[in-house]
């Protein structure tokens, strides 16, 4: 069932939505999951997605994403005081020039390309004026609206590149709105972006690529293929046109990301032969992964999750599936998030945002802490 | 709570077990999880540990792992018809020599060191006739006998690799044991082993810790540092010293598997300017990667599971947590292993063998599919 927009009155305390009109220019996973985050926090009053397959825009307002579609850019864009460039990164540039003459020079317009110096350029060459540009650090091996969820983008690092064109004040309405969808807003220039995600992101891509190469190319490999190997060529298994397109856009700053992982390489062969120094790079191999920061995202959908903090008491999982098996609330899946001696976490996906509301007002009825997103 | 010895009778129409008194020589991740499967599957009457650590040997022996614990070798060994080299790869050598004079020329022995070649040529050089090199290649991010469990081993791809000298007789009783622990043999030569696992193993460890190199020299890396950054450094944050005597220990087919590997990124780096071509190579990644054989085992111990079947009928999950809730059955965690449109399954996760006896008599009683592993 698709998502339903709020059927209750907008309360009166409740601020008035960041955004009049939101335009979603590529409703795929990204796009779609920026415009139900818009819909889920409020930010908009109306959501108008544009792509270039109907078949893409029909689901997306079949699956309640958007409110409204359009095949083509036109005068109706210059309602938008937002416009979200979410196509694939190859068409992005032809995108944003289709766009361009039919802009309210007033809009705020982002992307959330995975490479930006370039595409940063090509918009101030449009003289699109408030564009700022950005990259939401989500993704999903799963692709297209159908798997786009609001909770995608949350606690999701979003790095913000201005350059020195970009007005202070688009800056701070990019700002506010990647705040307001739940993700953590980095501001960085486009170059710096570029290069560091070509040591996090695309290097990491082709060093998998080429360790599922070698395994294609011995097929007696696989046999032998366990877990290490499988988490090390995860990336290799999402949409190769994608990741093809990604890397070569960043192709300079990714050779020198390969020069300093070939460096490192090097190095650690020849300490083969001095196990002391092999033993102290990896300590400090063990350290510094075991520092990286963890976000905790699932790959599924989870459109109506409640999450339930348990205390230590004795069967606290159990006490929380009665209360709503009582109430006939039908849990679809469940997942406990943290146990701890002094209690832990919980989440339950449930059918419907109905089903949400309810079971939170069950759930603190029989004393528990909840945290409900429907 | 520890595992308990099975504590009613064999039923008379159980066969022997397959060995009279196991030695399990260095009591820790995976020696311990030897014994509990020998333990659990009723393969051998008697279970002694020896290790060099009596606070291993104790801590094994309280937490019901093994029956006696001995701190040297001697001529108690002699009753030993099975002896398992289970010490850390560095120390195997050592050991062996040690336990050599002792050991029943009957008995069969294999260690389960993760290079081969070595210790093949080692055990021969010390006359020790049914020695059957081993490496199951399991494990976990945390070590101890604390983390030991029987279903460490289970599904595992082992690799056993006879020599010219192994008599038959001694790999067919390798194998046997390894099937009874409820593992998957794979028989090969020791430097076939030892080429594969340089490339399936060795290699990802080092490129994984050339990554997280890069990151400890720029922290700002650490920011951007997303999934598949962190899926990619997973290895590197496993047990430095183990993982360095890996490299070091298989240096020779590591270097030629590091030769291979940069044939490839250097391959993939020049179609960074043939995207079509670089798009084929993804293509092709995407496949090797989604080929390979999936082994699902979590990283955490999981004692005293229960793995229910459920059906599409609404709720199902709130059947089974009430029918266990409603008999004093205290769910510790709950995990959801599957779910499609025809129903799916979920692990639960039980203080005590005896709860997952209850358990399963309730729900089996409710008319659920039940597989219990106590």
């Amino acid at each position: 069932m698709p998502p339903q927009p709020p059927s209750a009155p907008t309360p009166p305390s409740l601020p008035a939505p960041l955004f009049d009109t939101a335009v979603i220019a590529g409703v795929g996973l990204i796009g779609g999951s920026v415009a139900l985050g818009l819909r889920s926090r409020l930010l908009a009053r109306r959501i108008v997605g544009v792509d270039a397959s109907l078949d893409a825009l029909r689901e997306a307002q079949a699956l309640g994403v958007v409110d409204e579609i359009r095949a083509a850019p036109g005068e109706w864009l210059r309602e938008a005081d937002l416009v979200v460039l979410a196509a694939p990164m190859r068409v992005l540039a032809p995108l944003a020039a289709d766009l361009a003459p039919y802009l309210n020079p007033q809009a705020l317009v982002t992307d959330v390309g995975s490479v930006k110096a370039t595409i940063a350029a090509e918009l101030h060459r449009l003289g699109v004026r408030n564009f700022v540009p950005g990259h939401p650090m989500a993704g999903s091996e799963r692709g297209g609206v159908a798997h786009a969820r609001a909770a995608l983008l949350e606690n999701a690092v979003w790095v913000l590149t201005p350059t020195e064109h970009t007005p202070l004040t688009a800056l701070s309405r990019a700002r506010a709105l990647v705040e307001h969808l739940g993700a953590a807003p980095v501001v960085m220039p486009p170059g710096a972006h570029d290069d560091l995600v070509a040591t996090v992101s695309h290097l990491p891509y082709l060093a998998s690529l080429a360790l599922t190469h070698l395994v294609a190319r011995d097929e007696r490999l696989s046999l032998l293929a366990a877990g290490g190997f499988r988490d090390l060529t995860r990336v290799a298994s999402g949409d190769p046109r994608m990741s093809r397109d990604m890397v070569v856009e960043n192709r300079e700053a990714l050779r020198l990301a390969l020069r300093r992982f070939r460096t490192q390489l090097d190095r650690l062969e020849a300490e083969l032969d001095d196990p002391e120094e092999l033993l102290a790079a990896a300590q400090e191999g063990k350290r510094t992964r075991d520092s990286l920061p963890v976000v905790k995202r699932s790959l599924l959908p989870r459109r109506h999750d409640l999450v339930v903090t348990i205390s230590d008491r004795p069967n606290q999982i159990g006490a929380v599936t009665q209360a709503l098996g009582a109430a006939g609330v039908n849990i679809k899946d469940i997942e406990v998030l943290a146990i701890r001696e002094d209690g832990g976490a919980m989440r339950l996906g449930l059918e419907t945002p109905e089903d949400v509301q309810e079971a939170a007002g069950i759930l603190r009825g029989a004393g528990f802490d909840v945290v409900g997103r429907a």
